[in-house]
C-alpha cells in the first residue's frame, strides 16, 4: 500500500487515536481490540488503537489496555505521525473543541460522538476540515444508533427536504409517555427514570428540550444543506405539562410529544423548533413510545421515511462511530482521500417563532360562575383566535373551579401569546395552566 | 479535472446512459435535464444525459427529449466513451442482465432498479463489477425511496445482523390492511386495489409471494453479507386468508401481515423465508398499513432500527437511483474510483423452512357434535404438539358445523405439517382451512 505520488497515506496500517475513556469511549476501545481482525477484513488495512487520552493514567480500569497507549497530554495523540483518524468522546465543548480543530488542522480524519460540539461549533469544524482534506463525521451525535447523519447525508441527496420532525430525546419521550399510560405525575415519571437510568442525576439539558436542540440542529444542518446557529433555536421543555393535560389530550384524539421540528418556510428561512405538541395519535411518530428515538423526513422526491431505533447507549453509539470509522477507513485503504466539499452550502434564516401558524390547546383554571366563558371567548375574539373545541369540566365543589379546555383554530403565535397574557387579567380565571401547539 | 494518471476519467462531464424510457426511465430523464444545474452543484462536474435505449424511437412521449439521444441497439450506448454511468430500469431480465454485463465489462458503473435481476443475478453482477473496478448500485430496487440498502451496507458495517424482518410489498400489505379494517373478502380487496393502481392488472408476482421474496434475496444479501440463492427462499402468498381470520386475529391481540423475515440461524445458516404471519399488535411492524413499506433490523451492537416510508411510486424510485448516481460521480469527480470489494462475503446455507420451530394458528371448520374435538387433541398430542388456546363458535345452524381456531405453543414446520395431513383424515373435520405462522 506505499504510494508512490508523495501523499501522506498508512503504509501499513490506519492508527487510531481516542480521545476519553468513559462509558463510550471503553466500549470504542475494546471493539477495536478485540475486533481487530474482523475490521481489517472490511477495511483491507490493520485498524490500530495507537493512543488514548485520559485524566488519569492510574485509574483502575475494567478494560484491559496497554498503559503505554495512555496519556494525559493530547499533543502526544495529535502529533503521533501513525495516528490518521482521531475518535472524540470526551464531551462537554472546552477541550473538545480546541482538540478536534489541531487534529483537523494536522490532517486527521475527525469522528465525534459529541452532539453539543458539533450543534456549536459544526459549522466551523465542517469548514476547517475542508480546508484541510480530512473527514469531520459526526453519526453517534444524534440517534445513537439511528443512522440518521449518513441516511440525511446519501439517500436524500437528490431530494430537497421540505419537513423534519423528530422525537431526538429518549429521557422526556420515556417520561411522557409514562405520564400519558400510567398518569403519573411529572415528578413521579423523572424519579422513574432516573431509578431506571433512563434519566441522569441532573435532568436539565434533557427536560428543557437543549439536548433536542442541539441534535435539531445538527440535523437541520444536514436536512437543509444550512449552518444553523443552535443559540436561535426556540426551545420548550416539559416541565409545565400535568398529567390532566394527558387525559384532555387522548380524550380529543392526541398523543403529547416532545418533537423538535424544522420546516422549510420559504428559500430563505426554516421554521425550526424544540416543544410539546398534540400529535394526532395515528400519526407514526404518535405511536413511538418510551425511550426510543425516531426521526420522520419529508422531501419532494423521496415522500416521507421515517426511521426508528435506540437513539442511546454505548453499544449503539459505538456502532455509529465505528460506521463512520470503518468508511474512513477504507476509503484510505483505497487511496481515495479526496473529500466532497458543500459548494451549495447555502444560509438559511430561522424564522421568527412567535410568527408561526399552529393551532393551540389551551388549559385554564376558572370560577365556576356564570360569565367567565363569556369574558374568556371575548378576550380570544378581539384577537381574532376562533375557538374549535371546549371542553369545560368540574374540578372540585368545595372550591368552585371549572377546567376548561379550549382548542383553537390557527393563530400566529404572537396573538395568541397576547391573548394569554389578557386571559390571565380576566376575573374568573384562576390560572392558564397550559398552552400547547398542535403538529399537523 | 483532466488527469495525469492515464485513468479513463470524465474530463469534462459525466455522461448517463439510460436504458428504458418507461415511467421511471421518464422520471430519470426529466430529472436529469431539468435539475442538471443543481446536480451539477452536488457533483462539481456536468451531468449529461448521453443515450437513451427506447423500443420505438417515433413513440410519441410527453416528456421533451432530444430524438438523436434515443437508440434501439443498446451497444451505442454501451460504446459510447463519453458515457459513465448506466442506468438500467427497462426491468425484466432478458435484455437488461446482458445489458448490464456488457456495460460492467466495458467499465461503465452500473445503477439499477430491478429487482428481479439483483435477485437473481446479483452475485455474478457483484463479481464482475468488482473485476472491473466499476459500481453496481441498486438502491431503488428494494423499498423505493426509503435508503434500505445504504443503510444496511453503511450504518450496519460494524454490527452483526441477526435479524431482518420486512413489510416489502406494498400491494399485499394494502390488501391486508383493507381486509383486517373493513372486513372486505380477498377478491374484494384486490380490485379495490387495482381500481386506485396499487396492484397490477395481473398481480400474480405480488400476492404469491415471489415481488417480497426478490426483495428478501437482496436485503438477505446485504444484511449477512453473503449471496443467497432466490430460488432457495420458502414464499407463501396471501390468497388463502379469509377475513374469518382477521376477525380471530384481531380478538387474539394479532395482526395479519406477509413478512420477509431472514434470521441468522447459526454461524453458517440463515432461515430466510415469506409468508403470512400473526404480529402482536404492539410491534411497530404490525402498525404499518396501507401501501406503506417497513424493515427492521436487528444487530448485536445497533439494537433494533426500523425504516419506514413509501416504498414504491416514480418519484420514490427516481430519488433513489439519483442518490446513487450522485454517489458515484461524486467519486468519479474527486478522482475516488478505486471500489471497494467485498473480503468477508461468506456463503451461508439456507435453514430448511420445515425445520422451524415456531408458533401457529389453525383455523378448521368441523360438525359440532360430541367427540370431535377429542379426537383433534389427540392428533395434536400424537405429534406432541400442544395447544395454547382455543377459540370454538358456532357458524350457522342450518350446517351443524362449527369454526375451531388453534393456538399451538412452539412446534416444529415438518410436524405440523403432518398433523394437518392426518387432522384432513378426522371424521368430523370439514376442512383445514388456514394455518399461519405467528412471528413473535
Amino acid at each position: 500500500m506505499d504510494k508512490e505520488d508523495g501523499k501522506k497515506l498508512p503504509s501499513k496500517e490506519i492508527g487510531i487515536g481516542l480521545l476519553g475513556l468513559g462509558v463510550i469511549g471503553s466500549e470504542v476501545a475494546s471493539t477495536l481490540i478485540n475486533s481487530s481482525e474482523e475490521l481489517e477484513k472490511k477495511v483491507g488495512l490493520p485498524i490500530k488503537l495507537s493512543g488514548v487520552l485520559v485524566k488519569n493514567i492510574e485509574k483502575v480500569r475494567s478494560l484491559n489496555i496497554p498503559k503505554n497507549l495512555l496519556t494525559t497530554d493530547r499533543s502526544v495523540i495529535i502529533n503521533n505521525p501513525k495516528i490518521h483518524i482521531l475518535v472524540e468522546v470526551i464531551g462537554g465543548t472546552t477541550i473538545a473543541a480546541s482538540a478536534v480543530r489541531e487534529a483537523l488542522q494536522a490532517g486527521i480524519h475527525v469522528i465525534t460522538a459529541n452532539k453539543e460540539l458539533v450543534a456549536k461549533f459544526g459549522s466551523e469544524l465542517h469548514d476547517l476540515a475542508s480546508a484541510n482534506g480530512v473527514a469531520f463525521h459526526y453519526e453517534a451525535a444524534v440517534g445513537g444508533g439511528i443512522p440518521l447523519v449518513a441516511t440525511l447525508n446519501r439517500a436524500l441527496v437528490a431530494s430537497r427536504v421540505t419537513t423534519l420532525r423528530a422525537i431526538i430525546n429518549g429521557t422526556t419521550n420515556y417520561i411522557l409517555s409514562e405520564m400519558a399510560k400510567n398518569k403519573l405525575s411529572f415528578s413521579k415519571a423523572i424519579k422513574q427514570a432516573q431509578d431506571l437510568g433512563y434519566a441522569e442525576p441532573d435532568p436539565t439539558s434533557d427536560i428543557d428540550g437543549s439536548d433536542a436542540a442541539f441534535k435539531l440542529a445538527i440535523l437541520t444542518g444536514i436536512a437543509f444543506d444550512s449552518p444553523i446557529n443552535y443559540n436561535d433555536i426556540y426551545k420548550e421543555g416539559i416541565v409545565d405539562l400535568a398529567p390532566n393535560d394527558f387525559v384532555y389530550a387522548d380524550e380529543l384524539g392526541y398523543s403529547i410529544k416532545l418533537l423538535a421540528i424544522a420546516k422549510r418556510q420559504d428559500d430563505d428561512s426554516i421554521d425550526a423548533r424544540v416543544h410539546p405538541v398534540l400529535l394526532n395519535k395515528d400519526t407514526p411518530l404518535a405511536k413511538v413510545d418510551g425511550v426510543l428515538n425516531a426521526i420522520e423526513v419529508s422531501g419532494d422526491l423521496i415522500g416521507q421515511v421515517l426511521l426508528y431505533g435506540e437513539g442511546a447507549g454505548a453499544q449503539p453509539t459505538t456502532n455509529s462511530i465505528l460506521s463512520d470509522l470503518v468508511e474512513i477507513a477504507r476509503d484510505l485503504s483505497l487511496d481515495n482521500v479526496a473529500i466532497h466539499s458543500h459548494q451549495n452550502e447555502q444560509k438559511h434564516n430561522l424564522y421568527p417563532s412567535n410568527q408561526i401558524t399552529v393551532r393551540y390547546y389551551i388549559r385554564m383554571l376558572v370560577s365556576d360562575e356564570p360569565g367567565v366563558m363569556s369574558k374568556i371567548t371575548q378576550v380570544l375574539a378581539q384577537k381574532t383566535i376562533s375557538i374549535a373545541s371546549v371542553i369545560q369540566r368540574e374540578t372540585s365543589a368545595s372550591n368552585k373551579l371549572a377546567e376548561v379546555v379550549i382548542m383553537t383554530h390557527k393563530a400566529i403565535e404572537n396573538e395568541l401569546h397576547e391573548s394569554i397574557t389578557e386571559l390571565k387579567k380576566v376575573i374568573g380565571v384562576k390560572d392558564v395552566a397550559t398552552v400547547i401547539r398542535l403538529e399537523e
